[in-house]
């Protein structure tokens, strides 16, 4: 499959969900509450939750049109945990706008989580056929993991010996349990054997993983302009990414005594930071130390590897379906997720 | 039917719905979710929604045991309002006992209360049968209108032009909408004809406008020991209740004055109450005028016959149905409400 055609098919995907979310009309009695929530579902991204769930019913025979609905759902169930965890991180901005909770109040973004929710599994509903028990099921299981995933990223917060092994449940319930929530309802709408429906959702936790160290990795090798935030900025927060767990099981010394620092969260006693977010030039100087640490103890190259690794696993679960131009999307788009730059 | 056997009936139930909820176990895996959920899970009350699903669905002929997982769904649904509620108004104390966001945190409440919005569902889609697609439905509708409830409360207290078929939208969607799901949820697990649903949640929305009424009503009425909050608190916090804007409608010259004070919220300014929330004797005196205010005006009498009128509106809905016990227990339970002293 050509870079072209890839990009064509995604693009067409994509323009397919956003119309089936206009569709979408959250509390048409409470003008406040429904601008809210058009604000988040208007807010554009990239949908990969939605083509994942297209591209998983169509590789199972599915028709696309079937699964537009359950698309629609989680995607409206991803925009709900964005909008929630906003309000939990504090965060000022989301896609290069002010969140809900800056823009209106916490308690308007709260309400506006709840409402997508319920927008979510109105979505669902929708969906023709008779399985709505067993869709109902995964899309409350991706909730209740979804909601396990981040009340343990809290708890790490306040941790500073979490393990490699703990990032990885955790990650995999935040970050991983969506994407599979995704492939399996796809999997499910397209009428796909029990073990195709499990191979897509396997295929969705591995892409899960990979997608999440990959983000990890790109903090600090990212481009700054392209990913719209601070390079280095998990580092000066002190978040348990997979590089700075691996680095602290591996360093000595002085370099341990760093971690150790980050770990604790002290980059605001020391200034790592302005007030309003800058980064200073001490700040500069332990990302760039980092930076080299990670690249001494093998850090880099070994989440990298992690990368290349789940994302073959990934792959390999799609040998377990028929041979159609769906699954070779999925091939490139589990490409793609694992070699992206932004 | 007795008071007692009423009493009796009721007690069992509640307890058999107690034990289903003993059984929802949400994020196994997350200690401090799972601690938040199952504090507001074992914080008792009167389950009168769980009550409501069961009795709804014997009355068209469907077996309690049958409606025990819509009955715990819609506690759960109706405890995450309550968990989110008392974030927004910023709550200190529930059933006699912090908070969960006094007792932990606003994000672990903000989780919890999501969780149990999963459990909710969780626990409906084990009903046995097969009207998931129309029980989730329901459900859903039940929580979208809430939210909208929420929101319109909300903007109604940054205004002093609410009108009384304001609020009645607004506590429809706020209070009614749930006991509705409660009593059509019922219906359905009982397999009830489409009349017999459609008054079952009639029966829902006049019971729940009744109760509002009666809530109000209690403020001022109420013994406040055994309601367990400040007599005349509404009064002082400028809530927007059936009895304030009855009276906003009516008065004239000092007594309008006043209202629009109220209205304002302008008592923390006037001292009406301590830092700490107790009551000034200025505010003790506000709340005595108003009482005398509300007399004079025919507010409370006014209030009383929307009550007695509403619950004999939502009594008529019970002629629909077969005469059982359960319908007995439906009637004596909407006497008991709209009589209730605290």
């Amino acid at each position: 499959m050509t870079q072209e055609n890839f990009r064509r098919r995604y693009e067409s995907i994509r323009r397919r969900t956003d119309r089936r979310l206009e569709r979408v009309r959250p509390a048409p009695g409470a003008r406040r509450l429904r601008e809210g929530c058009r604000y988040v579902l208007d807010g554009g991204g990239k949908r990969v939750r939605a083509v994942l769930v297209i591209l998983s019913c169509e590789s199972v025979g599915g028709k696309a049109s079937r699964a537009l609905d359950a698309a629609a759902a989680v995607e409206i169930l991803h925009n709900f945990t964005l909008v929630h965890d906003d309000i939990m991180d504090n965060a000022d901005a989301r896609r290069g706008r002010p969140t809900v909770h800056r823009k209106w109040s916490v308690n308007d973004a709260l309400l506006a989580g709840d409402t997508l929710l319920g927008a979510a599994y109105e979505a669902l509903l929708e969906t023709t056929g008779s399985a709505h028990r067993r869709l109902a099921g995964v899309l409350t299981q991706g909730l209740l993991d979804v909601c396990e995933g981040q009340s343990l990223d809290l708890e790490f917060e306040e941790r500073t010996d979490v393990s490699v092994k703990e990032y990885f449940h955790m990650t995999g319930k935040k970050t991983g349990a969506l994407i599979a929530t995704a492939t399996e309802l796809g999997a499910i709408v397209g009428g796909g054997t029990p073990s195709r429906v499990a191979a897509l959702r396997r295929f969705g936790l591995r892409l899960g993983r990979a997608f999440q160290v990959q983000d990890d990795l790109l903090d600090i090798a990212g481009d700054a302009h392209d990913f719209g935030k601070t390079i280095g900025g998990d580092i000066l927060e002190g978040k348990k990414t997979y590089l700075l767990l691996r680095a602290a099981e591996r360093a000595e010394g002085e370099d341990r005594k760093l971690i150790e620092r980050i770990l604790r969260k002290e980059g605001q006693a020391l200034g790592w930071k302005t007030g309003d977010g800058a980064v200073t030039p001490s700040g500069s100087a332990v990302i760039a130390q980092m930076k080299e640490l990670y690249a001494r103890y093998g850090v880099l190259e070994d989440a990298g590897k992690v990368v290349e690794r789940t994302t073959n696993e990934a792959m390999s679960q799609l040998g377990r379906l028929p041979r159609t131009a769906a699954r070779e999307m999925l091939r490139a788009l589990a490409e793609e997720l694992a070699h992206r730059e932004s």
